[in-house]
Order: structure tokens, then C-alpha cells, then sequence
């Protein structure tokens, strides 16, 4: 007999990564290529559907359903990507994309909001019913549960806080405005600083590693604790969640991360309890568990609706 | 026949308003005092509870509920204030003020939730499913509906977004914190910083009427402003709302506030599209309207429960 799969593809702004997950979760296979930007992230998509494609024949799986998710301004029922700043996007059709390549229904979504569904079903906020999934990776966005369910916003595109300003006229930010969170404390940001400031080329994670000894790593990272510390209170305050979870890639840093930000959100919350603090228990496999979770709602829909004949 | 009605009161940074109000909504006979601080703030809420309930009794009605309403923490349940810096409150049990003058259900709950709710149901938000009502008086609170719910947050004190850091390590603001948005952008954030500036004493609203010939109040407004959006540009990114309504005293600035509001947000938003700004319709009636509808549940609920043979 055939098993069946899914396809989840996480879109990245460094990262296209993807699997074959089947319908309880688990992660069957992996593939994982460099974004790019424009035109070249979108073939890395259609490359990584390709691979994983023929992937799942060799292993003797039916794939049932995709799902693809990516930042910026998401259609989801269209399945289109109107604009991310990360990925050099406009108006791109995921779901054109993905369906040039498997024969299967495809779902388009936010990874930051499908890295905060696989968290609350699968990971660190199982059980909460007033969450906030903050997730920093190359951006910043989050996912947030409020009395047990998502807010999506008016139009879908709740939980933008990469660009919230954080500092009124500060720095620019590629979106086009000043001062906004990612400019500061994204994986981006941190990089984009650490070479302003030092002259030296490093990522986020080897910012990181630096902090003991380069007080320009030391610099660019207190200043994204900081961002992030303002950013959290103003979410606490206005939203009150039991819950904060960090995810995304820079949540790896743990302690250097956990630490601070507990202490500055104590400190920026002195009259009232700050919510509790956990890292991602998904790490960076969050948003294409997220995905998965998609693909298998719209694999289920499209079997409901088929034929009986078929 | 003796009619029924409810006692509603709003506890402002300013002035404690109340009224009597019948079921439909109708103020019947209102009341105003300064509040002054502390003790004196206390004593000012039984006053015009003093003074309303005698008022009821001349106009042969029969009081069947109360509600009073509070900026800072409240604890509904328990009907206390825990902590209120605009009144210098530290768990003030607002139902045993009310309580000890008048012998009927007693709602307590805060003003800008209240406002929010009165706007909803009988003024500016009539009929939307996603918005935030901003409250600008002496302070700054917001009341916030997702999804056509109201969120209270994981311990009932969502919406404080008067403390939100809007200058992170900016000027000091009385709750202990630095560049909270009330500092630069509540009714006593506007009056203080004028006087800072100016040496001259004058309200929020004497600062508005200076704006053409005062470079200093042109200042503080313009610094109150951008405040403003930060905060709402902040907020329309986190929960995407459809409309925004301004409530409170100093939103009877009107397009003094609303022009520059309104520019503002659409600079700050430039990927997307502003919610709809709309100035409240029930003005500075709004949190007292809002305790007059806590007042009437509370009353149903005490009658339904009370034995037949009562």
C-alpha cells in the first residue's frame, strides 16, 4: 500500500526549507537551499518542491497536499504573497508556484503565524489559550492567541511587529520607514549593525559568539535586547498573554536571548506580572510543522470534496 | 408607578462624572466634581453617589443597580481598584465606596473598557467587528474588539497602552517608567510638558487653542501627535483593525487631533492600509454610558437571582 504525505515548505529569508512530514508530524525526509532574492527565491521554492517531489516517490509516498508559507502581506485563499520586504516580493502566486510542480492542493500562509499554530499544537504553548509566538528569524512577526483563538486582523495581516516603530525616527529600515524593530533586533538588523559598526561581516548567531570578547557584538546585541524588550512590554500591556514564546532562528541563542529579555521585560513591567518566557520547543522546524499542519487541513478538504467515484 | 434607573459613575484623572440613567440609555440627571487624589478621590465618588441618590428619590426613581468606572488594574470580580497612578489608588474596594451609600448591585470596571463598550454599542463603532477605542484623557487607555470580541487579556487588564514605551528611556512618567506614551500624549502629559517648557500653566485643551500663536504649545502638540501614531501605527501593525475611534477629552480636539492623526498614520503605514479614524460620538459621556450599560447587567443579574418572594 502507498503511504500518503504532505509537502511543507518554509520560505525564509536566508532558508528555503522543506520536508515530507506525515499526517501525525513526523518529518520523513528534509531539503534545505539558500532563499535568494526575487526571481531566485522563487525558483529556490520550485527547486526544493521538485527535489522533495521526486524524494517521495523514491520512498513510496503519495503526497496528499502542500503547504508553503513565507513572510510579508499573505492572500491565503488566493494563495499569493502581496509584498515582502525580505524576499524582494511582490504579488508572487505561491500557490502558481508550488502547483507548477506536484499535482496537489496547495496552502499559502504567514510563517510566522503557521510557526505560532505548530507551537500551540505541537510545542511550547500547548495548552495556553492567551499566547504571544514571537518569532525572530532574518524578520521579525508574530502569531498571537487571544481566549483561545488566533487573531488574523481585519484583512489577515495581524502580528506585523517587525515593523512597529521601536525607535520614532530612528534608523532606516529597508520597508521605508524609520526605527522599526527589525532594524534592531531581526537577524537581519543584527548583522546589518555588526558590519556598520565593526566593519566586519558576521551573522546573527556569530554576533552571538562574540559577545565576551568585541564590544561591537556586545553593543549590537544589547541594542536588540533592548528593541525586544520594548516590543514585548507594548505587546504585555496592550494584550496581557499569559505566555511569550521565542522562536525563530535567533531564539537558538537561548540564554543570551532568555536572559536579558526576562530581566528588561521584569524591569519595563514593574506594576504588573510580566507574562511567562519560553523558547520555541519546535526551534527552527516551527513554521514548516506550521505548514505541514496547512497541508494537511487542505488535503482533507479537497478529499472531502472530490467525487465518490474518484 | 416609581420607574426604575441606574447609577452610573466615571472616575476620571480630572473630574468623577455620574448620572442617572434608565434602561434605554437616557441620562435623566447628571453630576460633576473635581476628583482629586487619594482619599479625596474616594471621598468625591461618594459624594456623588450622596448626591445622585437623593436626586433619584426627588425625581420618584427607584435605583436598581450601579456601575462605576476607574482607570488603572481592576479586579471586576472583586470590585477594588489594585492600582490607579493618575489617582494615587492602591486597592480602593470602589464597590464598598458606592456600596456603603447605596444599597444596590454595584458593577465595577474600568473607564476605557467601559468607553470602548458604550461606542460600540450605541456610538462610533456601531456594528464593526474589529477595532480599537482609543482614550485620550488624563490618560491613555485603549479598548480593543478582534474578531467581534472584546480581549481582556489573561488577568482582565488589557488595553494599557497609556505605559506602553513609546520613547524608550525617554522623560519619566509618574508610573516609575520612562517614555511611556502619557507622557507625551494624555491630557496630563500635554498640560505638564507645556508648563516644563513654557513656565506657564494651561489644560490639554487651553494648549489646543494656543496652537497658532504659541511655538511652545505648537511643540508639545506636535510631540503628542507623533506620540499618537507611533502608538496606533504600532497597534493597526499588531491587530490590524478596521477602525480606530478616539474617545476621551482631548479627542474633542477634534481636527486639531484628527488632521495630524490621520497623516500621520498613513506616513507610518505606507505597505498598508490605515484603519479608519473616527472622533467617538458620545464624547465625554462615553465611560459613564458605558458604566450605566455594567449597571443594568448587573441589576438583571440581581434580579434573577433574587427568591420569587421578594
Amino acid at each position: 500500500m502507498i503511504r500518503s504525505a504532505l509537502l511543507a515548505i518554509d520560505v525564509g529569508g536566508t532558508t528555503v526549507k522543506s520536508a515530507i512530514v506525515d499526517e501525525s508530524g513526523r518529518v520523513l525526509a528534509r531539503h534545505s537551499v539558500p532563499t535568494g532574492r526575487g526571481e531566485a527565491a522563487q525558483a529556490a521554492v520550485r527547486d526544493a518542491a521538485t527535489h522533495l517531489a521526486a524524494r517521495a516517490r523514491h520512498l513510496g509516498l503519495s503526497l496528499v497536499g502542500a503547504g508553503v508559507v513565507s513572510p510579508g502581506i499573505i492572500d491565503r485563499e488566493q494563495g499569493v504573497v502581496h509584498y515582502a520586504s525580505n524576499l524582494d516580493w511582490a504579488d508572487v502566486s505561491l500557490r502558481a508556484v508550488v502547483g507548477s510542480v506536484v499535482d496537489v492542493p496547495v496552502a499559502v500562509g504567514h510563517d510566522a503565524q503557521a510557526a505560532g499554530e505548530a507551537e500551540w499544537s505541537l510545542g511550547a504553548a500547548r495548552g495556553s489559550r492567551d499566547f504571544i509566538h514571537f518569532s525572530v528569524g532574518t524578520g521579525i512577526a508574530a502569531s498571537i492567541v487571544v481566549a483561545g483563538t488566533r487573531i488574523s486582523g481585519s484583512a489577515g495581516g495581524a502580528g506585523e511587529l517587525g515593523h512597529t516603530p521601536v525607535h520614532p525616527g530612528g534608523e532606516k529600515c529597508p520597508c521605508g520607514q524609520r526605527g522599526c524593530l527589525e532594524v534592531y533586533a531581526s537577524g537581519g538588523g543584527v548583522a546589518r549593525r555588526y558590519f556598520t559598526l565593526s566593519g566586519r561581516t558576521a551573522t546573527a548567531r556569530e554576533v552571538v559568539q562574540l559577545l565576551d570578547r568585541d564590544p561591537a557584538a556586545r553593543q549590537v546585541w544589547d541594542d536588540a535586547v533592548a528593541a525586544w524588550v520594548t516590543s514585548l512590554a507594548t505587546c504585555a500591556l496592550v494584550l496581557e498573554p499569559e505566555l511569550v514564546v521565542l522562536g525563530g532562528g535567533l531564539a537558538q541563542a537561548g540564554e543570551a536571548l532568555l536572559g536579558p529579555v526576562r530581566d528588561g521585560l521584569a524591569r519595563a513591567l514593574t506594576w504588573r506580572s510580566p507574562p511567562a518566557l519560553r523558547v520555541s520547543t519546535l526551534g527552527t522546524d516551527a513554521a514548516t510543522l506550521g505548514a505541514a499542519l496547512m497541508a494537511a487541513r487542505v488535503a482533507r478538504v479537497a478529499t472531502a470534496s472530490s467525487p465518490v467515484d474518484h
